[in-house]
């Protein structure tokens, strides 16, 4: 018997909080787990001893809880010390905290396989589970992680409709760019191409973090592509970089006090790339940068994705209930057609601090598009069909 | 009996093709009315005599049509000259054209009536009817205009699900900063602000192009709520401008060859207020700039804004039939509580150039939040109920 503490760290996603729904519910069906807490702003707030008592939160409230945006308990940055860790666990042994699930990504896991090492190593009867959350589907081991699909599905649904946009106006403008979010993967920005049907239909160019990007052949396809359609909508992600790794447009970026790229605050690449295109080819641009609302727009999430969140989470309070530690939730695909999927789990040293990009085989052979093989992975995160439309 | 031209132009909507849908399926139903005709990307196409042959279209793909987003006959920003109208005449007395329909906004209104007046000149049978349509809302002698409401419902969802993020994220993130369309009317950026239930949700402030920014009390606006809340939510109009009549952030917008600004291109307000919040107060700040998606996003539109849709092209189809001309079809609200609102018509020469701006009163007293006036006002206008979110 004891308490389950549970955190949300790292951007938010739209269907995070569908995990804590999940995991809040499980655990309510395992007499080992006497009483949830979940932390204030991760484990920034957790070390100030911020938490709350997620035992007054009525189960009737748990579905609305999971079609909330945004982490619920509050989320943050904060960089995990070597001094932390010892208290983290000080504090577990001072609140009967038995278990610990923190949903997140790339970092989490890493701070997870700390914090259940150090357990180890000091005798502290403490389970700990990864639960996977991330926009950007950069973590290893897992088909997919909750929330991209949901954030891919905003943006496949707008480039397709501001596509129609540009194909209504093509007596006015003449490019649209689409900057996607996604650091350094790729995935939301081939995942922004989903919707397309035709190769007349928007996107006509997408750009990932993972090919070099060359600006002289970029404008040569934008004129190529422009000189039989009359228009041209590109996706880029923001982390495109040059054969040299230097980020597109961050010479427009503003800089911390110590010089450091301020990368999420940046005018970014998109703006940089309307500017060149203007310039060079003389052309009408616009750039589209939805940003934190592709991340967070709760009126388009995927079923699929909303469900499968709710399950990791479910996941992960099974577990730890049953004395397992060391590891993440996983979603382990079972077929592809029709699209089945299971949760399963990995050792958290496996996916720790692993970044998984996008596989060159999922775009064509000049890398400016996607192909089936990724039609056939992504297609199905994206949930129910998308609305049909119709052509005059 | 004649035939029946429909053109759309302007910016397009979510639900511009439901005015489209709507009047096909009325002139249907009128025998006077022996076939539809479209015009392929609005005047500028019809006098290269683009047109297309909407009797083509089933009646069972007119809802698909009306669920499409952006004109699917094409639109235009064509300029029409004083011998494009002679021409124009020519063309519909040589294709027995003798009813004009067009959807769009200010300019197309004024192109109306001297179509209308023309006619008349010249004793040309035909009649001429304005379909209201654009995200800006700011057409007089009606409500409200169709596209509007599903533009304002995609900027409150975009707004309170990103500011659930901005409050998950207060950590890290200080300051969030959302541009709106809208040109010079402040109607969209107001309802970006309609999901706000309570002081501490977002957005914090609002900024509308009818009030001089001013950035010291900007500044101070922001520094205020920051210190008692950590983070600030600030919604801005496309077209806010200082005391000077200068746009905000025009600096840093791109100009075409004659040195004109390339308004709708310009990295704009929210970008230069950004850097602003970052270099003088020193806090960590994003910009949202979701631009024409706000404008097209099929996924969130309002149901109302879509009904009305189809009924002011409906109602043009029976007032042409009925031998009417020089009018535009209007909303007109019936009852605030419960919502209830009736088509009808206001003359052309009333509506033709003339902009409705945001009134003083739909904001409060400091001008930088929308009042209880304007909620009464908009909030029907979103459709559906908007989902509920929890908090913890």
């Amino acid at each position: 018997m004891g308490t389950l503490l549970v955190g949300q760290t790292g951007g938010p996603t739209a269907v995070i909080n569908a995990s804590l729904a999940g995991l809040i519910t499980e655990a309510r069906q395992h007499s080992q787990i006497s009483r949830i807490y979940g932390m204030r702003h991760g484990l920034e707030g957790f070390l100030q001893e911020r938490m709350v008592d997620l035992s007054a939160v009525l189960n009737e409230s748990l579905p609305v809880l999971a079609q909330t945006p945004a982490a619920a308990l509050g989320s943050s940055r904060y960089k995990v010390s070597e001094a932390d860790y010892e208290r983290l666990l000080a504090l577990c042994r001072q609140h009967d905290i038995r278990y610990l699930a923190l949903i997140g990504g790339n970092g989490t896991m890493y701070v997870c396989q700390r914090v259940s090492e150090y357990a180890t190593a000091s005798g502290c009867d403490l389970g700990v589970m990864g639960v996977p959350k991330t926009i950007d589907n950069d973590l290893v081991l897992t088909d997919h992680t909750p929330g991209y699909g949901s954030a891919a599905r905003f943006l496949a649904l707008a480039v397709r409709d501001t596509g129609r946009d540009l194909e209504a106006m093509v007596t006015f403008d003449d490019v649209l760019i689409l900057e996607t979010l996604g650091r350094h993967a790729g995935w939301l920005a081939a995942g922004a191409a989903l919707a397309k049907t035709d190769e007349d239909e928007a996107p006509h160019l997408v750009y990932v973090p993972e090919i070099a990007f060359d600006e002289r052949r970029f404008l040569d396809e934008v004129q190529r592509i422009h000189s039989h359609l009359g228009r041209v909508f590109v996706v880029i992600g923001e982390g495109i970089k040059d054969a040299e790794g230097q980020f597109i447009g961050a010479q427009n970026a503003p800089r911390d006090a110590m010089g450091r790229l301020l990368y999420s605050a940046s005018t970014g690449a998109a703006a940089y790339l309307a500017d060149c295109v203007r310039e060079r080819l003389n052309m009408q641009v616009r750039f589209l940068r939805p940003g934190l609302i592709g991340r967070d727009f709760s009126a388009c999430v995927s079923h699929t994705d909303r469900e499968e969140a709710w399950l990791v989470g479910a996941e992960a309070a099974r577990r730890l209930a049953a004395g397992e530690s060391g590891h993440m939730v996983t979603l382990e695909r079972i077929s592809a057609n029709p699209y089945t999927c299971t949760t399963g789990a990995a050792p958290l040293s496996g996916v720790a601090g692993v970044e998984k990009l996008l596989p060159r085989d999922y775009l064509n052979a000049e890398g400016t598009m996607i192909a089936s093989a990724f039609y056939e992975y992504g297609l199905p995160l994206l949930g129910e069909p998308l609305s049909p439309l119709l052509r005059l």
